[in-house]
């Protein structure tokens, strides 16, 4: 009996929706920024459509935009993804939990704690999405004048990874007896010091936390340029992409999978997730008038200020109505400035209509019924494009509440999405191995 | 009518009890340090009986111990008191949350950010602990070889509170309009930048998050020393004083109170709450015998060990079954190591009764029956001893039940102690009031 592939699915969510005028949508809840019933019912509804994952985006500062896209935004503040991540934990039983941890701005040795500590509170349903934070802003609240550039960032989260993970591996499963008898609670020979010391980090170690539940949280990363790829290819076992379209989706999920094979790893052990922002409508032109009021709710403001971070440039002094200028190179993510340019040339755009596209969300969208969705999504899961998707919604509740009550009962109808949870960790639910303990692999 | 004083009653947590033999008490929870129901339950069974807040201790380290006392220990792994916290935050709805953290080894951005979030997913029940974290051996852990010395962590400490309060002040409270109609999410003119550069700090702000529902989160400490004292008094709301009896206790109390007044501040605004370790029997000798049980359980190793950190000396080579010899000045937190000196003194013990004493629980203890124990507790709240207590539990969930179960409803008998909240955040229930803003004063 042939094995029909399944869709992965995680939510990608702000509080409030990635859609800079989400909050203005009629319906929409206005102060889910700092709600946690809200959250908790999101959570809830998404694990009761056997969503993979709740998957939980982060930035580290306010200040990265013009004073009047700043009024009218709804994204720059927002719960901590820690702090909410395990509140939902012990709200919900099966969803993973993702959260967005930065290696520019953090001590390996929190997070590597905190992660595990979420691991388990959640008994296995942890996930790091890896971040080099490219946002320069940020820097200026960490007491760096000087933010690094790429390449740097790209070499420390290498090794911050590998200080992390070292320290999951600080005790063997069985490291914890607890026999009140002999009075054994821990046996220090199945513990190990790291004793890292690299270029960026010097780490001694030991974590003083148990091994996590999974061996190691799910490791996520989103990077898109060369070393983001090669960073993945290493390391990432889901991949967060962010493709405009199929033909760059399949570009990306071969060239990946390739170099996971030139690795020795095996492919099957990376899930690509393109991030793929959802409108339903019962009809498509219903579908399109939703998108269209949504995106007439996106100041002007905000657009540029958008535009202007995609860039790493200051677009505020560009015409509004004349094409993409010229851009010189910055210390912005290589990947979404290419693309930002791509976009622009390809369907030969105004600086203001570029702006409005990325103000409201300009990245791969599906907008149809839920058959035209179901339809997209089986096509990218059969012909290379992706793995499943990380789902972005327009406005909450609406348009989350429409895609699981509309979306995915047509996805378990196809046979491509699970209609109950086949296992208990969020390893189990993307069918990922458990890694092997560096120090004691056969008590792995 | 005289108002009656009452006691305030924090529970001060580590998962499986502070005492180090208390994991092999019979009935105890062994497995609890990663249990999230186990800790759920005694979080419930707190907030039923109106305990002001959880108390979540915490440290930095594994390797403090040798390997021998290490084997016996229970207290080096337990979940991070953020993730811990945040869970069990989703999970209760009126006791508050108290979390400890390090100004030694974390920024203070992110401090301020999980502190804030943590008070917001809780409606106004968090509060920071400030440690300054005295083990050298965590200080490997974040790259740094050389600990800084007392003096100056206190110093570092006072300027990390100062960013950390100033970015709880980024908005006002009436910051976030979010009216749909205009488009005005946030007003930027009720937001501040704290653009701090300082001796040990550089931190623009704001932060990306909304002021805290209690305006700050309540700030703890527990230094004792001088500078400990004089950062209390200029900074703290709660006290976790550490004394060994009421005529020291009163001591502390009377001088804390005198610098506040000193300093123009209120001395009602801050609760002095000293560690009480409580076991309690039906009769006398039936807590005596299970205090006298749950010592006979330390191993030797785990006491010396104590002993050692305490003095920040290795004590292991000490003669056993002579007196404690002359010390040498250390990086030990000073309050700690004096303390230790003067135990041994005042009750002429050998290094090994010195040590056995610290090695299951060496602070002030009220061990008797539940009339007793509410005879001591009233008796330091009514002679200028305390505010109330924080409560150490012997062995969970027995040691906790039992204080829930008897002497809990005896302090509400005797009408020093609530009977149920009378508000909602932990300012609420501790009598204290909600911080100004110091940029926008008139919307606190």
């Amino acid at each position: 009996m042939a094995v029909v592939r399944q869709l992965k699915l995680g939510a990608f969510m702000r509080p409030v929706s990635i859609h800079t005028g989400a909050w203005r949508y009629p319906g929409a809840w206005r102060d889910a920024n700092f709600s946690f019933p809200r959250l908790k019912y999101l959570a809830g509804r998404l694990e009761a459509a056997r969503f993979d994952a709740f998957f939980m985006a982060d930035h580290l500062a306010v200040l990265n935009m013009s004073t009047e896209a700043l009024r009218r935004s709804h994204t720059v503040t927002s719960f901590e993804p820690f702090t909410l991540l395990s509140a939902l934990a012990a709200v919900t039983s099966r969803i993973g939990l993702v959260a967005t941890a930065s290696t520019s701005f953090e001590a390996p040795y929190h997070v590597a704690r905190r992660f595990a500590s979420l691991d388990h509170l959640s008994e296995g349903r942890a996930g790091w999405n890896i971040v080099t934070t490219s946002n320069p802003d940020a820097a200026l609240n960490f007491g760096l004048e000087d933010h690094l550039d790429h390449d740097e960032r790209y070499a420390r989260a290498r090794e911050f990874y590998d200080v992390v993970t070292g320290l999951w591996d600080s005790f063997a499963d069985d490291a914890f007896p607890r026999d009140p008898e002999s009075g054994t609670y821990v046996e220090p020979e199945r513990m190990r010091a790291l004793d890292h010391a690299g270029r960026f980090y010097r780490v001694r170690g030991p974590l003083n936390i148990a091994r996590p539940v999974q061996g190691w949280p799910v490791i996520v990363q989103a990077g898109a340029s060369e070393a983001g790829r090669q960073l993945a290819a290493e390391t990432a076992e889901v991949v967060f992409a962010a493709p405009n379209g199929l033909f760059d989706g399949r570009e990306l999920y071969a060239d990946i999978k390739a170099r996971m094979a030139r690795l020795g790893r095996d492919p099957d052990h990376l899930k690509i997730l393109p991030g793929a922002f959802v409108v339903v409508g019962d009809t498509e032109s219903e579908a399109r008038e939703k998108r269209a009021r949504l995106d007439s709710l996106v100041h002007y403001e905000n657009a540029i200020g958008s535009l202007s971070i995609a860039l790493g440039h200051d677009a505020r002094g560009f015409d509004p109505d004349g094409p993409l200028p010229e851009i010189p190179e910055s210390n912005a993510s290589k990947s979404g400035r290419q693309k930002t340019i791509d976009l622009a040339r390809r369907e030969n755009l105004t600086v203001r209509q570029l702006a409005q596209r990325l103000g409201g969300y300009g990245g791969l969208s599906f907008v149809g019924t839920p058959a035209t969705i179901a339809d997209a999504m089986q096509e990218w899961l059969e012909t290379g494009g992706s793995d499943g998707f990380n789902v972005m919604f327009p406005y909450l509740p609406g348009g989350l509440d429409d895609f699981v009550d509309k979306v995915v009962p047509e996805l378990q109808r196809r046979g491509i999405f699970r209609r109950d949870y086949e296992g208990r960790t969020l390893r189990d639910h993307l069918g990922l191995p458990r890694p092997a303990n560096r120090f004691f692999p056969s008590g792995a």
